[in-house]
C-alpha cells in the first residue's frame, strides 16, 4: 500500500479525448507496476475505449463523470455549475486524498481556477503558477509562470522562483539551479516596473539568482529556472511552438526549391525528425501547476497518448520526490 | 534641390563602427544619386576610413562629433553631458531640418531619449515607439513597440497601432493592413489588464483591427502590424534572434551526427544559407522610431555595412512617402 501511486486522469480533456488519453493512461500502467489510475469521464465512453483491452485492469478505476466542460466555457461558471465534470470530480479526488495527482488536457482556465479553489494553495503562495519545461540547445529550462497569472506582483515572482528551484533541483536533478529573471536587458536597473522591483527581492530570496536573462539567451539554456509573469511566459511558450513549426516549414520550402537540396533533404530526413522531436511537447509531458496542496498537471490541448503517458510519469516522480512538502519547506 | 534626400548617419554607433558604418554609407551613396549623407563622428577617424575612397565624395559631408557615447552609459546623462557626440549632433541636425533622418547603431537608450527630447514628438503621440520588421514564413510583419516603452497605457498601444498601419500601408505597400494585438488568447476577454482594456479601444480606432494574435501565429504572418508593449515586443524580438540561431546550431549538430546526413547537409548548403538570410536582420535595415517630428532609425548594434545600407534605403522611402505627415494625419 505504501508504494502505491494513485493518479487521476481526465479522460475528456483536449483535442484527442478520450481515445488518446485512455491509450496513454493504459501505456503508463504498463510502464510502472506501482501505478493506479483513476480515469474520470462519462462511464459509457470510457468503457467503449477500454473495450477489448486486456491489460492491467486491476489497477484501473473508472470515475463516472457524466458532465463535460468545453474549451470555450467560462472557467469559473463551468467549475461552479458542472460538479459532475471530470475536472471538478478529479480535483475533488485529489482534495480528498483519494488521488495524489490530477492530469488534464482540458479547459486550462477551468482547470487552474478549479484547482486553486478545490485543491487549495500551499501556505505562503499567493498565486499558483504553471511551470513548463522549455527545450533548448542543451536540454531544458523550467519556465514559471507560463500562463496562469497574466497580471502579477513582484512577490509572486519570488514565490515562482522558489517553486521552480525546488522543481529543478529535485525532478531534473540540477543541484543549486540557476534562476534567471526574464528581462529586456542584463543590467539590474533595466526593465519594466515589475522586473525592476523584483530584481532586488530575488537577490535576497535565498536561491541561486543569477540575474536577468534576455530572451535571446533562453534557447541556449543560460538558466535552469526562468521566471516571468504569465503573460510574458505564455507569449514565449506559444512563440516557441509557432517558431519551431514555422522554421521547419521554411526549411522544407527551401529544400524543395532545388534538385540537389531535395536529394540532400532526403538524406537528412532522420536529422530533421530528431530535431522535431526536440521541440515536440509530447516528449515533455505537461505543465505542472505549482503552489497547490497536491499536484495538478495541465497537459497540452493537443496531447496524444505519448504526452499523457509522459505527464503521468512526471506525476510519479513529483510524488516520489515529495515536491509539495519541499516547496512548503522552501517558503519557511 | 527638391529631390535631394539628406540623411545623417552616426559613424560611431554599434559594434562595427566606424568601418562598416562608413562602408555602408558609401554603398548607399552609390545606390541612389539623390542621396546626400552627413557622417557624424570624430573627424580624424572618419577621414581615416574614407582614405583612398574615390566615390561620390561630393555628396558626402563629415560632421565632426568628437565625443563618443558608449553602450553602457546612462542615456539621459550621456545626452545631457555629451553635446558633441554623434548622437546629439545628428539629432540636432534633424531638428534643424539640415537632415531629414538620422540613422544610428549606437546606445539605444541614448538614441531614444535624445530623439524624444531633441527632435520632439508629433502632436497626438504620447510615446514614440520602435517599429521593427519581423520575418515570417510569408514575408514580414511590423512589430510596434519592439522595445522603447517597457511600461505603457492602453492609449499608447492605440497610437502604436495607427502609426504601424501608416507604415505598412505606405512603406510595405499593404493596403488596409491587418492589425493584431499580441495576447495570450484569441477571445476579446482574454489577457492581462492592459490588453483587455486596449481591445475595445482598438475596435474603435478606425484601423483594420483584426483582434488578438497569439504569439504562435506570428511566424505565419497572421497580421501586418502586431501591437504590444515594449517589454513584450523586445522579448519577442530577441527571442526570434536567439531561437533562429539556436535552431540552426541544433540543425548543424543533428546533421553532423551521421554520415548520410553530413552528405545531405552539404547538398542542402544553399537552402540553409537562404534560410539564414531570411532571419538576418541586416537584410531588414533598422527599427524606425515612430512618432517623432522626423525619422530616427535604430540600426542593430551588430549592424554591418549591408544593414546600414539597408537602413539608409529605408529612410529614403520613408521620406519619399512623407510618413511623418501621414502619421500626423492619421491621428486627427
Amino acid at each position: 500500500m505504501e508504494n502505491k501511486i494513485r493518479i487521476c486522469v481526465d479522460a475528456m480533456g483536449g483535442d484527442n479525448a478520450p481515445g488518446q488519453i485512455v491509450k496513454g493512461a493504459l501505456e503508463a500502467l504498463e510502464d510502472d507496476g506501482r501505478l493506479h489510475i483513476l480515469l474520470a469521464g462519462p462511464l459509457d465512453r470510457i468503457k467503449k475505449e477500454l473495450d477489448g483491452y486486456a491489460g492491467s485492469m486491476d489497477r484501473l478505476e473508472i470515475i463516472d463523470a457524466p458532465e463535460i466542460i468545453g474549451t470555450d466555457e467560462v472557467p469559473t461558471t463551468a467549475i461552479r455549475n458542472k460538479k459532475n465534470s471530470s475536472i471538478v470530480m478529479g480535483l475533488n479526488l485529489v482534495k480528498e486524498n483519494k488521488a495524489q495527482a490530477f492530469v488534464s488536457a482540458g479547459n486550462t482556465g477551468a482547470l487552474l481556477a478549479g484547482a486553486t479553489v478545490i485543491v487549495g494553495r500551499i501556505k505562503g503562495i499567493d498565486r499558483p503558477a504553471l511551470a513548463t519545461l522549455l527545450p533548448n540547445a542543451r536540454s531544458y529550462s523550467l519556465m514559471i509562470d507560463s500562463g496562469a497569472n497574466a497580471d502579477v506582483k513582484p512577490v509572486y515572482l519570488v514565490q515562482f522562483a522558489k517553486m521552480g528551484s525546488v522543481y529543478m533541483e529535485n525532478i531534473a536533478n540540477r543541484p543549486n539551479p540557476k534562476v534567471g529573471l526574464i528581462n529586456i536587458g542584463s543590467e539590474k536597473e533595466k526593465g519594466n516596473a515589475l522586473t525592476k522591483e523584483t530584481y532586488g527581492l530575488l537577490e535576497e530570496a535565498g536561491i541561486n539568482f543569477t540575474g536577468n536573462i534576455e530572451s535571446r539567451d533562453i534557447p541556449f539554456g543560460k538558466a535552469d529556472v526562468i521566471v516571468c509573469d504569465g503573460f510574458v511566459g505564455n507569449v514565449i511558450l506559444k512563440y516557441s511552438e509557432g517558431f519551431a513549426e514555422g522554421i521547419l516549414s521554411m526549411i522544407k520550402e527551401e529544400l524543395m526549391a532545388g534538385t540537389m537540396s531535395k536529394i540532400g533533404g532526403m538524406l537528412c530526413k532522420n536529422s530533421f525528425s530528431n530535431l522535431k522531436k526536440r521541440f515536440d511537447h509530447s516528449e515533455v509531458g505537461g505543465a505542472a501547476f505549482l503552489g497547490l496542496k497536491a499536484l495538478v498537471v495541465k497537459a497540452h490541448g493537443s496531447a496524444n497518448a505519448k504526452a499523457i503517458r509522459g505527464a503521468i510519469r512526471q506525476c510519479s516522480s513529483f510524488i516520489e520526490q515529495d515536491i509539495v512538502n519541499k516547496i512548503e519547506e522552501s517558503l519557511k
